[in-house]
């Protein structure tokens, strides 16, 4: 049977193979949401880079350019870290080159791995029949918080853990943790998340109504995967080849 | 109001400071609890050792020798990591030198505190009296296995914090997942803990016995404490000086 690992930050992805494993990056707080939404509304490409000078850089050659620091927007680049900035009309069949705290590092650090992939809540049931059709171990890669755990990129391991029983086996702690943590979860995910410390310090910058959506199951059936260093729609992918 | 924080792994040790805070190591399963065990027993002093040569040289010297590597004794050492092993009336006295998997790292990785206690649920309430009596932060220090995260310390790491409820505050996401896992547990350590990689990777080795006596709370009122490079039971220090 295949077998699927949980990574509770990049701090300890050397610790776990991603050799030859599918890994799914997850920073529901707000990257990979960010991503995904981006990706349902047309974006053609995501770059991930981890510095701000990169991320100018590739602004010069005509990139859309979006950064993040502790949770806000950086001064002089086009868009932050908000999923409702990714909805726009204006930025379809745009190419975007994004620095974030986590989301980024996890990508950089999940190097090595057969495929990368990104998932959020809102684009759930897409990433769980991908990793059930496909044949490969994989490991759930959480972005946490500079280089700590945090509550919600393991309870959404958890939940796709538990949606894949059946088809996968697990022996690692780390999985038994987040498929704890998603059933105390799962009845009130904003109520369990409440006094966790990523809602804490976003509810201080007022943007509680991106918590709800990136909390939201199932909005997009788009699947993040990235190719040649970009991420892009594997969906469109394959009409076009 | 003072802090309590929850460290997951050695891995992750330098992402939370320990200078100024009494760190708490532990490895339930079983270099803590042997630890605990042992102090309780009358030996003198515990000197924990990262290899087996360094293990091996104070032996020369005279000390009792203790080593394990993946949860056996090591062969030429005179004792192992079962927790039995240390409530023989000969030990009474002597010193030990000891080198373990992961609890060993743990206690060097906690250079810098202000104090390093040693926890088990063996000695729980003398643990949790004195956190609640001094006047510093904490840091519980989960030994885990080989860079990463277990069950039974995080959860015993839970236990902690929801006994000092309201001497301590808390803001990291590491400790609400402590404390989930203990409150998911606490009614059934055993049967919570018998998926985990630790229990099945003991119960290979046939030890259920050491697993049910490292769970059972409050077997012996003994504070271990480190003084000058050795671990020494508080307790009898106070009474000496």
């Amino acid at each position: 049977m295949k077998k699927i690992d949980v990574c509770l930050s990049p701090e300890m992805v050397h610790l776990h193979k991603t050799e030859g494993k599918v890994v799914v990056v997850i920073d529901i707080l707000r990257a990979t949401s960010c991503m995904t939404t981006a990706l349902a509304n047309g974006i053609e490409s995501i770059t991930a880079v981890a510095s701000l000078e990169e991320c100018k850089a590739l602004g010069e050659q005509g990139y859309l350019t979006a950064a993040e620091r502790d949770g806000k927007k950086v001064d002089g680049f086009d868009l932050g870290n908000s999923p409702f900035s990714y909805q726009d009309e204006s930025i379809k069949g745009k190419k975007i080159v994004v620095t974030t705290t986590n989301g980024t590092q996890a990508i950089v650090k999940s190097a090595g791995a057969r495929e990368i992939l990104v998932g959020s809540f809102l684009n759930f049931s897409t990433v769980v029949n991908y990793l059930r059709a496909q044949p490969n171990d994989v490991l759930m890669h959480c972005a946490g918080w500079k280089g700590k755990m945090n509550l919600e990129d393991t309870l959404f391991a958890g939940a796709v853990v538990d949606a894949l029983k059946g088809d996968f086996s697990h022996d690692e702690d780390s999985v038994l943790t987040a498929l704890n943590l998603y059933y105390s979860a799962k009845s009130d995910m904003i109520g369990f998340l409440s006094n966790s410390s990523h809602v804490r310090r976003l509810q201080g910058l007022g943007i509680m109504k991106d918590i709800e959506f990136c909390l939201t199951k199932d909005i997009y059936d788009v699947l993040p995967i990235m190719r040649d260093g970009k991420i892009v729609n594997a969906h469109l992918e394959k009409v076009v080849l």
